[in-house]
């Protein structure tokens, strides 16, 4: 099974995921398009699904670069852990953003770490 | 003809047109740089961008990953159905933002499709 | 070693580095989330990030698109273009929003030539 594949895949289905809880929450809290403001539930759900966004756009090349240098399996590995982390976040940014700091760090390092790697087997020409 | 490159550049040049389309809104509504809200007809022309991007960090890879489990020119067909789409979107979305659904549909059906179809592909280890 | 592996990983590490300072003017200014308005100086670093979210979701794209077609030193060369025009893009815009197009108009115009150049090799059947 291709694990990089499936990670990416997943991610991707997760953001949009995200983003059909949002469009619930327009329903909910009566937040009409175009706005993006208006209550404060409304908004958290907004930027989880913006951070999500952000990160993502880091993610699936992170993935896919790491995986010309390194060996396919430790790739996903370190890709699941982002998925986790994204789910770590919504809960605790949606109970209380300022305790959403541990799900970022679990979505972020994962990348940093790919990303970090990538530099290496780019530089050790491999 | 490499069909998939071809529906993944126009669908990248689409989104820069309505991001050049944004830049217009801002003159003629005089919304002015950093504020993204203070004219509703500003506002439309910025979540149409904002969504296009949302769906344009989906497509992209789910494009790609589904070329690599599906004969190519069916997935480029239905990447296609997805630029169709973000047109009727951004028709509907700036005459009323109540009527967007269909051209919502019809460019996140494709996406949900593409990334169905390569799960599909994955578990059957093709 | 892979010029265009080296272009994308900066471009993206670049994107992270501004989001981590999106969040450091986060608590300079007082911003707290889910808000992302209240204070002219965050909202100028909040723009710059989401700006260049845009541009790297069709830079990453185009850079590997182009490289399908034509040489990868130029591909990268012109991607490394971009690079600089995001660092005078975030100076000017943080200065002063009006100064900002020689910053846009260096990093958008690199995508637009990759993406222009890969429809030419497209055509070209190449």
């Amino acid at each position: 099974m291709n694990w990089i594949d499936l990670v990416a895949t997943l991610a991707v289905l997760q953001f949009i995921a995200f983003g059909v809880l949002v469009g619930k929450a327009r329903a909910r809290y009566g937040v009409h398009a175009p706005a993006v403001t208006g209550d404060p539930m409304f908004e958290r759900n907004y930027r989880v699904q913006m951070n999500t966004l952000e990160l993502l756009v880091a993610l699936l090349p992170a993935l896919y670069l790491a995986a010309r240098y390194w060996p396919a399996d430790v790739v996903a590995g370190v890709g699941a852990v982002y998925l986790v982390g994204r789910l770590i976040y919504r809960q605790a940014y949606l109970r209380a953003p300022g305790s959403r700091s541990l799900g970022f760090a679990l979505s972020a390092l994962p990348i940093l770490a790919l990303l970090g790697a990538t530099l290496v087997g780019i530089a050790m020409g491999r």
